[in-house]
């Protein structure tokens, strides 16, 4: 059984606890929060403490906290032989106590309040530079993930960039056209169907062979006329730049 | 029973010859394809021509061909009292010859080869200028699909711009992911369950309130760090004007 202390009460350390606690080979001893309000949800189901110095002793400290609070949160625990570890995709090992056993481990997925997620689909890169320290981060990820995969720095930074584009940037995108849909008195769930196919596409092609639209076809009018029903400055750049590089790719 | 004839042998027919040929009101008497090639896969199941000329008498005609083959090919068939469409979302009633009852039968999805659409759940976007045809692609509509709605030109061309940002533009990002994993030696499938979180969110919440990552929070040292890893300029000059957006959207 891995003992684990989770440090952090957001959207992340939630999910972590509630996948962490439906294994059998991990228990989550304690949740330390830096503000005791965070700690409500945890405090019927686990000891928690919102002082650094009563941190309970366990095999894992698992900071689930943003990326700026890692390097302080971090000091927290013992330095004795534990791990420590936190989730970022973007922060370095070296915000870390360099003394101690550290690692890494990132869950390839956004957490956001209000949506379920099922952790055993949520792949689980871990990293860590003594392979006794990987073998005990791969065993934490496959308790909760069906993949979890050991990656370097440089491709844990280079995942999580990947991701502001397929999410954070695909996101956005669909809240403009969810505003085009409100302009014109459209209902945005017309739109879900196609949305969903651009993701379904993706079982049985490459983004690269999926494309289609105007700017894939190299229809100029279209995009003209396109380009005249958008009402800010903005839009009109993102879907310039946008149909541009679609040109671009497929030579247009 | 609703005769039809369909003029185009391209994805869009052919998808539209299936979702037909399953109901019990609509009934495919002709495909007609301009070049004879087209016209093999349909053979066997129905009357074909590459004539204009040999038309079959029909209620609708369908002209599912690309946008700038609309206006050619609505001309074929014979102007008598049947109706004819086309299936655009780009393009104007006015495209179609003005003595006859014209229309639109515009389903809002992306089709591609090698990719199955279940047309139930596809929305079907229908106009015209006499109510009686107005019903009738209803009733067309409503035979293949669980939505079918009036929407007049301006909110179609809307509905399609926006589905330029939801389907062909997001496309294009989950292609930049890929690429980025490709560089770094990383599946692209491990970004799969996330591009799938994405859209799930959707059930539940707003794209609005489900953005998260660097430009939501105004993470601009996670953003640097972002641009340096990008290895083409268009690339910076996307994740530059999208995290703006973002962060201009929240106040940051």
């Amino acid at each position: 059984m891995l003992k684990i202390v989770l440090l952090g009460t957001g959207n992340l350390a939630t999910h972590l606890f509630k996948a962490f606690s439906e294994t059998k080979t991990v228990n989550v001893v304690q949740v330390f929060g830096r503000n005791s309000a965070g700690l409500t949800f945890f405090e019927e189901k686990v000891d928690t403490t919102d002082d650094p110095g009563k941190l309970q002793k366990a095999d894992i400290y698992v900071c689930a906290v943003s990326d700026d609070a890692i390097e302080l949160v971090a000091q927290y625990p013992p330095q004795e032989d534990s791990i420590v570890v936190h989730c970022s995709g973007a922060v370095g090992l070296s915000a870390l106590p360099k003394e101690i056993k550290r690692g890494v481990f990132y869950p390839l997925q956004s957490f956001t309040k209000g949506s379920q997620v099922d952790f055993s689909q949520v792949p689980v890169c871990v990293e860590a530079e003594k392979q006794e320290v990987l073998d005990i981060l791969l065993a934490l990820g496959n308790s909760i993930s069906e993949t979890c995969i050991p990656i370097d720095s440089d491709q844990r930074k280079a995942l999580h960039l990947a991701a502001v584009f397929a999410n954070n940037f695909t996101n956005h995108l669909l809240h403009r056209a969810s505003v085009i849909c409100e302009e014109y008195n459209l209902p945005f769930s017309l739109l879900k169907p196609l949305i969903g196919e651009t993701i379904n596409k993706l079982d049985s092609l490459s983004p690269l062979e999926a494309q289609t639209g105007p700017a894939r076809r190299g229809d100029k009018d279209t995009q003209q006329e396109h380009m005249k029903l958008i009402s800010d400055m903005q839009g009109r750049e993102i879907y310039r730049i946008l149909s541009q590089a679609i040109g671009d790719t497929y030579g247009n």
